[in-house]
């Protein structure tokens, strides 16, 4: 046996999220039913960590192992046509037997899109989170720095996590406006993320732009380690993993 | 009774084309739908020109009859926010009582993308064509003018088409690459436009580009006034309604 890793996106509005469940249609599935079809028997397959349903994927890194050695173009190109047409395989590579695509990253990024044109855009609607209110985008970009940094994030993660160390190393956490300034995109990178940590930051920093939570505050949600201190967790639509390091 | 133009957009995918029909969705029912209830009694409207199944609009136009005159924006805002998701209503403005989007239609411009990436990307496949052949852009590039001025477009119409006049005048005809080199966006700008002719003009183009139609062709295929002179119809998914002038 062999293990491959692969880098796939996908279009998460039909999905369930990534991670196999007992009910609903997920990237997971697709993958392993498509694998074990080109090698005629079960193959399962590791993930660098789950997104949530209807979160989308430029860059999720996936791992599995394979009964021999394939032409990677060729092991792509099949995996990629196979596969339903919501995910794309962007390239596959030969790892050592013990890589573990969860297990060994050493650095995530994701991105988030926000559509603030007026009206909302049908074509943005599953790709993009839509904030009609009014927005100060320099309280935003002056709020972005506080994120920096190791901290307890536990007021950024879901109350449904069960992880216990909530401590993350955020390096960069930046917005870019569209040059047609109806769209925010948001990036952050750091060693890990909890459940929901991006989608509540983006929440956070939202009500900052729009006045409702103060533009120095973060340093105190931090410090609450509080879900409820911090802003709404912001649609998943909005929401992509972009790119996972090792 | 006052006359109403509107703007609209919409995300043709999950539509069975503009124009009401027995079968299928339509963006005609829908906003007829929306109109009729605002309303509280029945209302028709005119297009500038149908769009098929899967084709967008950026910039349709349309018309409608209504009781009383209404605060413009109020009326866009209960237009836009009461059709679903998928259309959305950019701009109404007051009309003359003989205006006519159909009728009075002095220009149109027509986008359409196309996805040349590898591989096809997820995100894109409701919203540009995919083509994953060879290209020399140069090639398109050169035939592009050949298009432009007056001619007889009955090589580049359906053949269900039951136009007679089929002279049209195209003032514009480019094709932009993007920075990532991975998409391409032509532009066409005339006085009209044929059943499906942007389609052939674009598939005709990039069996250009492909080289199984020599790049000097195009003056040839309009004189054969023959549908069978031209290339194949480019799928629907790439093409956009951008702008309708009067």
């Amino acid at each position: 046996m062999v293990r491959y890793k692969a880098i796939i996106a996908y279009d998460g509005t039909n999905f369930s999220g990534f991670q196999s469940q007992i009910n609903g249609r997920t990237v997971q599935d697709e993958i392993e039913k498509t694998l074990s079809k080109i090698a005629n028997q079960t193959v399962k397959i590791n993930g660098s960590g789950r997104t949530d349903a209807g979160v989308h994927a430029l860059g999720q890194v996936i791992d599995f192992a394979w009964p021999t050695k394939l032409p990677l173009e060729k092991l792509r190109f099949a995996l990629d046509t196979q596969t339903p047409a919501d995910i794309a395989v962007k390239q596959v590579e030969l790892v050592a037997d013990d890589f573990h695509s969860r297990y060994q990253a050493k650095e995530k990024t994701y991105e988030f899109r926000v559509d603030i044109g007026k009206p909302r855009s049908p074509f943005r609607r599953f790709y993009m989170s839509y904030y009609p209110y009014e927005l100060d985008l320099e309280k935003i970009k002056r709020a972005l720095p506080d994120f920096l940094g190791t901290h307890d994030f536990t007021s950024f993660c879901s109350g449904k996590s069960e992880v216990k160390n909530k401590t993350r190393t955020i390096y960069k956490a930046d917005m870019l406006v569209s040059d047609t300034e109806d769209e925010l995109l948001f990036t952050f990178c750091g060693d890990g993320f909890l459940y929901n940590m991006v989608r509540i930051m983006v929440g956070t920093l939202l009500k900052i732009g729009n006045g409702r939570i103060s533009e120095d505050a973060i340093p105190q949600i931090i410090a609450a380690r509080d879900r409820n201190a911090a802003g709404p967790t912001a649609h998943p639509e909005g929401l992509y993993l972009k790119e996972v390091k090792y």
